[in-house]
């Protein structure tokens, strides 16, 4: 499998549930502020709206979006245990996948790290912050994981947690859900993921202000 | 099982998902601007962000997000054919019902149907709109539904589509999506669930005017 990936972007979650599984994958880096293939290449090419991740499956075929991906992953290396098989566990499952991409990516984070988003997108997703922290907070006090135990709903969370620094949110209100991140930061598939593309981040960060 | 929805709101695809099923289900109506129970009682004793859809399972436990009660619905009535069963159909269900939720819910149609969001927040989220239904143009030209056949993602795209008048999206240029839109308004749950939400909907401007 191939995944098309920016560094610190949403697609480290595919990349941490790789880790997880002992897996062996390629990792094609994105400048998606570009819409290029670090590589060289128009990366429309491979998706129209130019967002990563995008995930090409061993039989070819491309697959996008965080709550599919994710999924599907977990599904081809059922031995790492990252998503329940049973039909209740795989709704929530779904139900948390949906939670971080809907009310914590797109509605908070993609418009407060967006340095083109207009003073008011920004605004309108720090109105939503702290609702959507206190769900978090509510469901992760006494919990360890979003589930019963370590799933790619968890590697896409830590992954968006990542983020708040960078636009201003502080987590210290909501201390279960900074407890939470703490915790699986120290988790080596998180450690690995975030340490290789932390590096890479800063160097596409110096190329940049080099250009 | 038991959906709490709002009259028209995201909410209606999993009623269009009862009605293909045949089945038979309680339907909750909340007023999600207050945060009631059109029957009184807070809504957000039941999902404290106070947002439709919510079901309750037959086995009493609280569901939320589109994107997961829609494929654990499909999958209560599986002769209905709601959603594939193979795990690239499934993954490629979750992608659309991802893109829906993510893409053009929450980046296009939340902010530019809330009448709280700040302009600001409506020119973002209109800056995004071309490119997204340019996507969804490229997929549905030369077919008939987002997958092979009818699928849950179908009952949330077209109630998605419903909300494009109410906020000055005209879909004529992206010609694909406006027939996609008419054509799944002729399908009897489709109709028979606008119909009656249409009717609830006007009833709770009514009331809003009166109070």
């Amino acid at each position: 499998m191939n995944l098309y990936f920016a560094p610190l972007a949403c697609s480290m979650s595919t990349r941490i549930a790789f880790y997880e599984a002992g897996a062996t994958a390629q990792f094609t880096q994105v400048d998606t502020r570009h819409k290029l293939l670090a590589e060289g290449g128009d990366f429309r090419a491979v998706n129209p709206i130019g967002q990563v991740p995008v995930l090409r499956t061993e039989d070819g075929w491309l697959l996008t979006e965080n709550a599919a991906i994710l999924p599907y992953v977990a599904d081809r290396f059922p031995e790492a245990g990252l998503a329940p098989a049973d039909p209740a566990g795989r709704a929530r499952l779904q139900q948390w996948l949906g939670f971080i991409g809907t009310e914590l990516h797109k509605a908070v984070f993609t418009p407060l790290l967006d340095p083109a988003a207009p003073e008011g997108a920004k605004a309108y997703a720090r109105s939503k912050t702290a609702s959507r922290l206190d769900a978090l907070q509510q469901h992760l006090a006494g919990r360890e994981y979003l589930l019963d135990c370590f799933s790619v709903a968890d590697a896409y969370l830590v992954t968006v947690l990542n983020w708040a620094p960078y636009c201003g949110i502080d987590l210290a209100p909501w201390p279960a859900v900074a407890a939470y991140q703490q915790r699986l930061l120290q988790r080596p598939s998180v450690a690995r993921a975030l340490g290789e593309e932390m590096a890479l981040y800063k160097e596409e960060q110096r190329h940049r202000a080099q250009a």
